[in-house]
């Protein structure tokens, strides 16, 4: 069609969308925060209004294979109000889309709208519209979340301070592990269809990937406490890829130790199950929707006694580069070993 | 999966959204219009924020063999400001999110956003958030639009009064004619390749097809001119479909009268060409994005001079049925014969 053809795969999914929307200029005085962060913020006379949307498609992004319905209606809306938590927001409402071929039935949606209304119960937000069409292909969702917070209260990528200490909320790796154990099963199951799938013990690293949560409870026990992040996002491409988004964005380096990792003790077990490093697998394990943030070191002493969340590391200057230290003593540098959707 | 199952078509695309959303309850006070409208409504002390979201999917919305990528983006956003205008309020921010197969190049991209970034330009709105991904087949397109509202100046679908107004905006029937001509000129050429296409005097239906327009000047108009409509939507599925909703969702019937249906000249000369009767497109034929509102009898005399708006009949009684007077002086029963995603 084109005489010129730049393959996506050269960009990346972030260099894509930079590129798509480098030359957009904002019109709307309410417009507070554009493209670039975990949500949008609009400006709405006393309250500030965040805004995400995300696009799932069967066969990308979920396998219909081992997701029930139910766990999948249940996830598209924790994966969007994930986002609004890691503006510092509290989701209020949302809108879901479905199209979907027809080898779905009534009841088939029915199971996915549970899921989506147990997790609107759950956070505490409304559906409020949405749209539902047919494809030619496989089941496509989209959801578009919203929430409000109160006047510059929203917290952004782009604001990390040097010095700063790195935080994640609850472990990191299991939904991966819980990823690698279904595609086994399933590829023996393609194999051998009469061999019953073996996740005896492995309901953490399952229910991980199936039924993720989103983390109110960090942003209320912010509230709470008074504290305020310097910077935030929520973790869905693995820990590696986060945290460069973190530097970059804020024009800082990072050190982070591996000793500091929180690593749940079945996902650990799974791991070595599986013949894979457990480090690797927080690093670069993607869809936990924890919660990455920067604190100031003085904020150190608010935080200490929450077991749900662990300081992993610090923000250094940009000079001295993105920085993981082993248990063993050893320097790497950290790269972006996350989910690309155009390298699969 | 399931001993039960019932067939999707069985409920229609309106029917499917209540049935799946039937038990769903209002659980934030800022929510103050939810599923059933163009738009949801949302407080934000002061003003209110609407938002409408669409997924449009290739080969069930669109065919790329005739829609040029720029127009694609254009008509994404129109389609959904359109609903934004359908609720009497100004649309201001948009997301979108797109997934592609490997087959579109970063170029094919940039053409698409081209014609986003200009439908934003020309509608005033932002282009604030958004994702892409990879599809396994064809482009998906999911936009959500923002607008503000002063407080309670929006307009919904169910409040039309017996006796009100029932007018649309511009002229009805030239998409789907546009539509109908695409079709017949791609199915010549996949027959024979060689043969170009016949579009010589058809700009205008195709224009209406491939770059439609939402009703901004309408909306523009009510407010300088302060018109309160009691009811409106805009009409995507069909001058049919819609005044049904309004009526459905308003208690009422209602009488249109043939003789009054706006339709432009050059969709009347294509109709005869293709042998179809130009009232029955002006009834059933989707995307024209113009709108149907309801108006106090009093009002009548502020619009009268507006040539973009055609009075096409009045509200009735419930008892009376869904009427279409005939110019022989007939009359029929509206039905709905709009597009429904499920029966094709």
């Amino acid at each position: 069609m084109e005489n010129n053809r730049t393959e996506i795969s050269t960009l990346g999914e972030f260099g894509l969308i930079d590129h798509l929307t480098k030359n957009f200029e904002i019109q709307n005085v309410s417009t507070v925060l554009s493209v670039g962060d975990d949500a949008a913020v609009i400006d709405h006379f006393g309250k500030q209004t965040v805004i995400t949307t995300d696009l799932l498609i069967e066969g990308i992004h979920f396998d219909l294979m081992y997701t029930p319905l139910k766990h999948l209606g249940y996830k598209s809306v924790v994966v969007n109000v994930s986002d609004i938590y890691a503006m510092n927001a509290t989701p209020t409402q949302i809108t879901i889309s479905i199209a979907f071929s027809n080898r779905f039935s009534v009841e088939a949606l029915d199971e996915f709208y549970e899921g989506v209304f147990a997790a609107c119960e759950k956070y505490g937000v409304d559906l409020v519209g949405g749209d539902t069409s047919s494809s030619q292909k496989g089941f496509i969702i989209s959801v578009t979340a919203i929430g409000e917070v109160a006047t510059d209260k929203f917290v952004k990528r782009s604001t990390a301070q040097k010095g700063d200490l790195i935080c994640v909320s609850g472990d990191l790796g299991g939904a991966f592990l819980g990823l690698t154990l279904m595609e086994r099963e399933k590829k023996i199951y393609l194999e051998n269809p009469k061999v019953q799938p073996d996740l005896e013990n492995e309901d953490y690293i399952v229910g991980r990937l199936l039924k993720p949560e989103a983390r109110k409870d960090i942003i209320e026990f912010f509230e709470k406490n008074n504290i305020a992040p310097t910077s935030m996002m929520d973790i869905s491409d693995g820990l590696s890829s986060e945290v460069l988004h973190l530097c970059k964005q804020s024009n800082l380096g990072c050190k982070i130790y591996e000793e500091k990792l929180p690593i749940h003790d079945l996902a650990r077990k799974a791991a070595f199950k599986f013949g894979l490093d457990p480090t690797v697998c927080a690093l670069n394990g993607g869809e936990d929707y924890e919660l990455i943030f920067t604190l100031k070191q003085e904020d150190h002493d608010k935080i200490v006694l929450n077991e749900e969340i662990s300081v992993v590391g610090y923000m250094t200057d940009a000079e001295e580069g993105y920085k993981f230290l082993s248990k063993g003593g050893n320097s790497f540098d950290i790269t972006a070993q996350g989910w690309n959707a155009f390298n699969k």
